[in-house]
C-alpha cells in the first residue's frame, strides 16, 4: 500500500518533507511524493497519485491572509472534494492558514502538530480504522491541543 | 435495509452513539458506521456506506466557530449533495456548530436532540414517507423546540 | 404530463398545499408530491420525481435568517442546478426567506403569492413558453408586486 | 450556424430583443430564443439551445441587489460554467445587477451597451476568433467605456 | 509537447504576449493561443486548447475590484478545477486583481512578474517536475519577492 502526499512551493515550511518523516517514524508504508506551485494546483496532483496506484492521499496546502485567499482555499477544498468522490479514496486535507499564528515560531508549531497528526489519521484510515471510531467525539485537534469530549 | 451512520474524531460529542441509541430504540434496522477526522472527510465515508449496501445515510458533523470553518462547512454541504445526486440515496446532514450555545450543557441538548429527531426523519424517510408528508409545513425544528406553522 | 412538487416539514407553511391547489386551479395536470425534512433534502428528492416520470419540478424551500441558513441556501440552489443539468428539465426554486417580513401575516401572503405565481410559470414552461416569451423584460415578480418594464 | 438566446421575464428590459437587434444588424447568423422567469432557469434553458443546435449562446440575467440575490448570480455562474464544460461550447454570461446604476435611464444605457458587446463578442468568438486575439489585454468593457490597455 | 495560453481582452495588460516572450525565452516548447473576453469565457478555452493537445495550459485572468467580480473569480477558478480533474491536466492559473496596487505602474509589475514566473512553473511541472520538489516550503511567490521558508 502506498500514501501520496502533495505539497506546494507557496509553502514557508516543507510540510512534504515533515509529512514523510512522520510516516517513516510511525509506519513501513510506502509513499509518493508531488509538489506544485501553490494549493490551487493541489487536486490535480493529488487526483494522479490516487490514479498512479496511491491508497490514500495527504494533500498539504499553506494559504495567505486576504479574502481571495479564502476563496482560494474553498476551491481547493470542493478540488479535493471531487477528488475523493470520483476516485472513491480519502485525502487528507492538512491546511495551514497564515494568519493562525502571528510569529514564525508559533505558525511552526501548529503547523508541524498538524501535518503529523493528520499523518497518523491517514494511516489509521488505511490500516486501522477501527481506531479511529474508538475516538469519535473526543474533540480531537491537529495543531492545537485536543479539547476533549462533552460527556453526558 | 441497513442506514450508515458517519461520524467524526474532532466532534466533541458522541454523535455516532446517540444516533445508534436512537435508531435501536425506534427500530430493528440494521446499521454501519464510519469514523473519520473531521468534516471534510464525510462525504466519501458517506459514498463508501451507500455503496456498500446502506440505503439511506446520516452525516454527522461538528463545526468550528471561524469563518474558514462556515467554508468547510459550505464543502461539507456541497460534498453530500454530490454523493446524494450520484447515489440516489438521501442523505440526511446534522450539523453542529459550536457557536450555537454558549455552554457545553446546551451545546449538548442540542446536539442530542438534533441527532434523534433526524434519525426518526431519515427511518421515516425509508420506511414511512407519507408520515413526513403529514407534517408537511409544520415547522419542525431539530435540535431545537419546533415552532409550528403558520396557518391561513 | 405530470409535475413533481417537493416541499418541507421545516417550513412554516404548507407549501406543497398551495401548490397543488393552484396547481388544480389552472389545469388538468398530474402532479407527484415528495416531502423531506429540509431544504437540503429537496434537490434529490425533486431528481428522484424527475427520474420517477415528472417532466418538470418546483421545489418548496423555507430557509431561516442566519449566515449558516444563507450557506444551506447556496448549497440548494446549486445542488438544484446539477439536478436540471443532468436530468436535462426544468426546475423552478421556489425559496422563502424567513427575514423577508417582519410578521407571519406578511410572510404568508408572500409565501401564497410566489408559490401560486411560480405554478403558472412552471404550466407555461411545460405547455406554452411562448407565453414566457412575450413576457420577457417586464420585470415580473413572484411574492411582491411586478415592477414593469423600463421602456426605451 | 446558429446562436442561441436565454433571457428572463424577471428583467426589467427586454435584453433578448435587443441582442437580437444587434446581432441582425451585423451578421446574418439565425438565432433561436428561449425566455425563461428568472437566471437560475437560465443554464437549463442555454443547456436546451445548445443541444438543439444552437453553436454558441448568450444568456441575459438581471440580478436584484440584496446579498441573497449575489448567491444566486453565484449559482447563475457556476451553472453556465457546467454548461459550456459539459457540451464544450461558449456561452457568454450577460449579467445587470439593478444596483450598477441609482437611476432607470442609466440602467438602460448600461444594459443595452452590455447586450450589444457581447453579441459581437459572441459573433467574433464563432466566425473570427483572430480578432478577440488581436484585441487582447487593451481593457476591453462592455456597459462602460473601455478603459483601454497599461502600455509597458 | 505544447503550451495552451488563454488571455482576455477585458485585460489592461496584454497577458498573453509577455507569457510568450518569457516562453521563448526558456524553452522551445509550441504554444498554442487562445483569446476570450472575460475571465469566465477562460476554463471553456483552456479546456479546447487541452483537448485540442496541449499538455498544460496558462489561464490568464483580469479581475475587477468589487463583490461581484470576487464571485466571478470564484467561478473562474471552479471552472479551473473542474477542466483539470476532467482532462486530467495541469492549468496553471495566474490571475491579477485589479486592487493589488493602486498605480498602474505597480500593477504592471506585479503582472509581468507573476507570468514570467508562472509560465517557468508551467514548463517546469511538464519537463522538470524534480525541481519544484527542490523547492517544496520555500515561500515562493509570483508577483512578489518570495517570502522565504520558515526554517526548523
Amino acid at each position: 500500500m502506498k500514501i501520496g502526499i502533495a505539497d506546494t512551493t507557496f509553502s514557508r515550511i516543507d510540510m512534504g518533507k515533515i509529512a514523510i518523516e512522520e510516516l517513516r517514524k510511525i509506519s513501513s508504508l510506502k509513499y509518493e511524493r508531488y509538489t506544485v506551485p501553490g494549493i490551487k494546483d493541489l487536486p490535480i496532483a493529488v487526483k494522479k497519485l490516487l490514479e498512479g496506484g496511491c491508497d490514500i492521499a495527504i494533500s498539504l496546502g499553506w494559504v495567505g491572509k486576504t479574502q481571495k485567499d479564502l476563496l482560494s482555499y474553498l476551491t481547493l477544498s470542493i478540488g479535493l472534494m471531487i477528488v475523493q468522490l470520483s476516485t472513491g479514496k480519502h485525502v487528507i486535507d492538512v491546511t495551514i492558514h497564515e494568519d493562525e499564528a502571528d510569529n514564525e515560531k508559533d505558525l511552526l508549531m501548529i503547523a508541524e502538530n498538524r501535518i503529523r497528526e493528520h499523518v497518523r489519521n491517514a494511516v489509521d484510515l488505511l490500516l486501522n480504522p477501527k481506531k479511529l471510531q474508538k475516538m469519535a467525539g473526543t474533540g480531537q485537534r491537529q495543531g492545537y491541543p485536543d479539547v476533549g469530549p462533552i460527556l453526558r
